[in-house]
């Protein structure tokens, strides 16, 4: 990665409303089907939408996957299942890194925690949702919406609670309000992941770069009543070469994008909360790092969790050094008060959420360290939810905090309760951190560093913590099963810890939402309307992790007058290996190099609008046919958080035509090659 | 430490020119006395001057100090001896915890790498400079100028290069040109430590914090000729309790400030390099903390370096966010305007230093990783130094790179000839560090990057280097010594890189000069004649490492409505000792709590305007007598960088009522104590 020159956003073409070129994450019934027809002279109507949307899957743990064959065989990338295989690994038996090859159901083993869901219909629900929440503000507003929101969540899935899941969408900020009904499948079993070194070939240095040598594919199925799925709605296979230039589409759940923001709330994320992170994330890292080259043990337990603090360190990177591109944010300025001038509604909605950024700059740093919790704990994560769920479920649903309704609960419950190795080793190291970072943002002397500290040092109580016995999924089912008795009862330090703090950080949360999220709904509003105003459904809503379309062609893109072509082959992966890690190839690749074909497309640039969230979505085709998995985005897409820039932001993937020759030529995955077809 | 609502300057008062108030750090052939006498009612003649500067030293290590005994009895901060005890310490023997007692001159051992220097006289030396200059610019212009400098460097100590040194300083970014010349003093020794524990009690949580508690002092032995200094110019030891209100005065070396910088220039600090290097620290210091807890030696081993890591992260982090406050700069912005239409010289300087910032911009990350170095990293110090030297000496002095003329040759000799430890471990972890950084700003397929690793991983490459021999004096005495024969002749891993890198770094360091230092010194010097032609002499220079004079008053400040008294005393440590580290007492003050007076003023807050470089410096009152030594600004004192705000920026002092009573009572260094009286 290199920094300015590259991630530095074009800035006159992205801050173009409404959408132009490729740009979008388009919902599936807002999809600006002429406009593609336009472009590239596809069709797109309603079945192909239709088909794409019922084999499109959500992962919870927050990746994007599609339907591939007729009993539940799902695509999605390696780096989705990584903590999958984390988990079924142990000492010894290093499936992160050996990766997955099974021979059939029978050898296919469940992924804790892991849900997947395939979106069957949307509803508007706007107006419902507004009017809970008519004439309040602050925290009462979010309490009226909370709970009408759940109320339709429970409604919308009530004729059959066990095989759906419904879920309220906030789009355009507030603009409008639909209700998502998934079909779930909570049993979700691993069927073959390549191993990292393969996946993740180059490793950190390589990521979000291209050109890229990466199978960051693999395969999950989905059971039912402990049998595999039957899914006659799937997307076909086609492995056959892609072409350049030609169309392509990206169906997958787009996590979180910034891009109607206000200036405001853009200036505090460069300001401080961006920094802040990546400083907090950068230490956490080096011991991390350290901590993996103490023994084999600690570099295998430490591999996972240091990956995603990798991954996300480098895109809050690119988010920064975007907005410290200071014409950017000049151009969001004027964009800003072009719309202001357009809408004729004054100032107050943008002054409201520029006080509301005042009031989270007050509260942030307790909020982030006493109402939040350690990045990377396990331990500290089953604490908290036990505490609080004991206390919430005994209330009304329409009373409790947001995330522990009655339509939320199934999932919490799952990932309370499904079994995963916890390691008290790296328990220790992430709490102490956590502890250690909060003495030094709020003061040794600052009330949030006594609750937390008292007279302890960050190391003795981190180590103290990290003997919870929490790591036990049956203590964890007691716990949940015994509701505010066994919490009151229980004497597990990191049960009495949590217990301890629980009512600090709900009075920090309730402050938080009173005077930041509060008024930031009420505002951001005003604001989608006075756009929808403007613009009409030309506008694409800002990603939410939910079920988006977005459109574009296979091209590359020009590097500072060099074009950068749009595919690499599998002898570049050979040519780019070295002998050390993250450069050092697999053992089967290393003796299968002579059966491959070198001139196999192995990874795809396309012009698609992405961003985290999307990875393992499918890449399509015309013919709505699955001829890749996404699984990054280049440099310059890291600053698509805040605006498209047609010119240079690329989806990166794994085609389609890679994963059948490898699973065939390098693993003898024969099964699943021929389950896939094409 | 807490965010902005501390660090935030007051804009409004700090911004305001000429100095004002208490700011300042003024040369001493500049000292604004009429000023002080109307504030304060004190005289400070030529005498009183004269008899300061004759008594204030200069540390290499970057330190400041002052003789207060005829037997070249030197006080300064316990962190200004810390690497030097960490040097005399080795496995079972950590000085640098433990403190040092000593008896007399035969306990006391020799600080490797150490010198002292006490200012004897200034020259200006403007024109000479100038004119070596005339009609050049770029390289050309530093090239003739380092020459000149160099020469005049020579000449001015050429009646006794063995016992002086000469040094060109540039003040107001070249608005003078002074020769200072120092008595300087090769051989110190350590005389007195109180250890770790007690000299930086809070740790780096209480770092830049106040109230405070901490025994930040230590004292240090001129030699000469293998005897103590006869040093009649000393400043007398005053350990009677000092008076909130009085004038006090600090004597010292602030390091460096950035108050007369550019708006280009603080905005690339604040977007970039302020940034960068915070990254970079943040995971070194997780790293080295993570390694600390793997034994008792890797915490020995690493505790210094990061001290110094957690230190300059602190000061890095409040300047940030002094920065990222956008009125600040925006004040800057308007006084920057407000210059330039009174200089009525157009805004051609402006323009060309923010030209010059866009190429270092461009030039940036190549030149921090590969004509830079690892952070921490002894033995990559000596290796460049050898190689370069070997090449440099060769040339007639003037054509040489700046640091390697003539009259800067001996105190580099003693900086790689003076023995110290170097440990193995910790080099391998540096020097991975370094390369892992560096492949990952410059690209996995960056020049840079393939330079400094070709095939190799950061890993494997930083493992070869760290088995470098450079570790043993003896060695590098032999390569010093055998010049440019002996270097090419060498086959030690570290020499070899360091030789195959060279040529690379210097064409860095060459362009930067060339294109970012050369136009930048050619506009600054018309900016700085500009102020002097709207201010006067009613300004002082940006801090150099030069001897400077600050004053003011014994005062709190007043922390968001609540008053901040500007004295802690003893009995307030052991209200603040935990018992877990950095809050254990050291066990002597545990057994000497009953002895000791608990209202004994042990830190002090005052008003004087510092920075790093100023630790170690006397707290002077009235009659120039020592009340205390200076080891830290408040939180506030951070943005002190790049102003100073009269109504909270606050040195901070040790008492010597405090040093004295310890001595005495806690350490039973009766001999040290007497020889200090008072």
């Amino acid at each position: 990665m290199r920094l300015s020159p590259l991630v530095a956003l074009a800035a006159s073409s992205l801050l173009a409303m409404p959408a132009q070129a490729d740009e979008g994450m388009w919902t599936f019934d807002n999809f600006p089907a002429a406009k593609v027809k336009a472009a590239y002279g596809v069709t797109i109507d309603q079945a192909w939408l239709d088909k794409v949307r019922g084999a499109a899957v959500r992962l919870s743990g927050g990746c994007s996957a599609s339907v591939v064959g007729v009993h539940g065989l799902v695509l999605t990338n390696n780096h989705c299942v990584a903590e999958c295989a984390q988990d079924l690994s142990s000492k010894g038996n290093d499936l992160y890194i050996q990766g997955v090859v099974t021979a059939g159901p029978e050898d296919e083993r469940k992924c804790p925690s892991m849900q997947g869901e395939i979106l069957e219909g949307i509803t508007d629900v706007t107006a419902q949702v507004r009017k809970a929440g008519d004439g309040l503000a602050g925290a009462a507003l979010i309490q009226a919406r909370t709970a009408a929101i759940g109320a339709i969540e429970l409604q919308g899935c009530a004729r059959s609670p066990a095989t759906l899941r419904c879920q309220v969408v906030d789009l355009y900020h507030g603009g409008q309000y639909k209700l998502y009904r998934y079909r779930k499948y909570a049993d979700v079993r691993l069927v073959f992941s390549p191993g990292v070194p393969t996946a993740f070939f180059g490793g950190d240095p390589d990521n979000f770069n291209f050109p890229r040598y990466a199978l960051d594919a693999a395969f999950v199925r989905l059971y039912e009543d402990g049998k595999p799925a039957v899914t006659p709605q799937h997307l076909r296979w086609n492995p056959a070469a892609p072409k350049a230039g030609e169309a392509v589409f990206v169906a997958g759940n787009p996590g979180g994008t910034d891009r109607q923001l206000t200036v405001a709330q853009l200036e505090r994320q460069r300001d401080r909360t961006l920094p802040l992170t990546l400083l907090r994330m950068s230490e956490l890292r080096g011991r991390l790092i350290q901590f993996g080259t103490e023994s084999d043990e600690h570099r295998r337990l430490a591999q996972d969790l240091l990956f995603g603090i990798e991954n996300s360190y480098k895109v809050y990177f690119g988010r920064l050094f975007a907005l410290n591109d200071a014409s950017f944010l000049a151009d969001k300025r004027a964009q800003e008060a072009a719309l202001r001038t357009k809408a004729g509604i004054g100032d107050g909605p943008w002054k409201q959420i520029a006080g509301a950024q005042a009031k989270a700059e007050t509260l942030y740093l307790d909020y982030s360290y006493v109402a939040g919790g350690p990045m990377g704990s396990s331990l500290f994560g089953y604490a908290r939810a036990l505490v609080r769920a004991a206390v919430e479920r005994a209330k009304p649903s329409a009373q409790r905090l947001p995330g522990f309704a009655d339509s939320q609960l199934p999932l919490l419950e799952k990932q309370i309760l499904d079994a995963t190795p916890v390691s008290p080793e790296l328990e220790q190291l992430t709490l102490t951190f956590w502890l250690s970072k909060a003495r030094e943002y709020l003061g040794s002397d600052g009330a949030g560093t006594r609750l937390l500290l008292g007279k302890d040092s960050p190391e003795a109580l981190g180590t103290a913590l990290s003997r919870s016995r929490l790591g036990d999924p049956a203590y964890r089912k007691q716990l949940w099963d015994g509701g505010a008795a066994a919490i009151d009862a229980s004497d597990d330090p990191l049960i009495v810890f949590a217990r301890r703090i629980d009512p600090e950080a709900r009075r920090l949360q309730a402050a938080w939402i009173d005077t930041v999220t509060g008024p930031t709904v009420a505002a951001s509003e005003q604001i989608a309307q006075a756009r929808f105003a403007a613009f009409g459904d030309s506008l694409y809503p800002d990603a939410t992790f939910t079920l988006r379309l977005s459109f574009g062609k296979i091209a590359g893109w020009s590097e500072r007058g060099t074009e950068v072509a749009p595919f690499t082959t599998f002898a570049g992966l050979y040519a780019r290996a070295t002998g050390q890690a993250p450069f050092k190839l697999d053992p089967r690749w290393v003796a299968a190099k002579d059966r491959l074909n070198p001139n196999t497309i192995f990874n795809i640039s396309t012009t698609n609008d992405i961003i985290g969230g999307n990875s393992g979505s499918p890449l399509i085709n015309a013919k709505a046919e699955v001829i890749g998995a996404v699984f990054d985005g280049n440099i310059h897409s890291l600053g698509g958080n805040y605006g498209y820039d047609p010119a240079t932001n690329r989806a990166i993937s794994v085609s389609a035509a890679a994963v059948s020759e490898a699973l065939r030529t390098v693993y003898g995955a024969t099964a699943l090659a021929d389950e896939l077809g094409g």
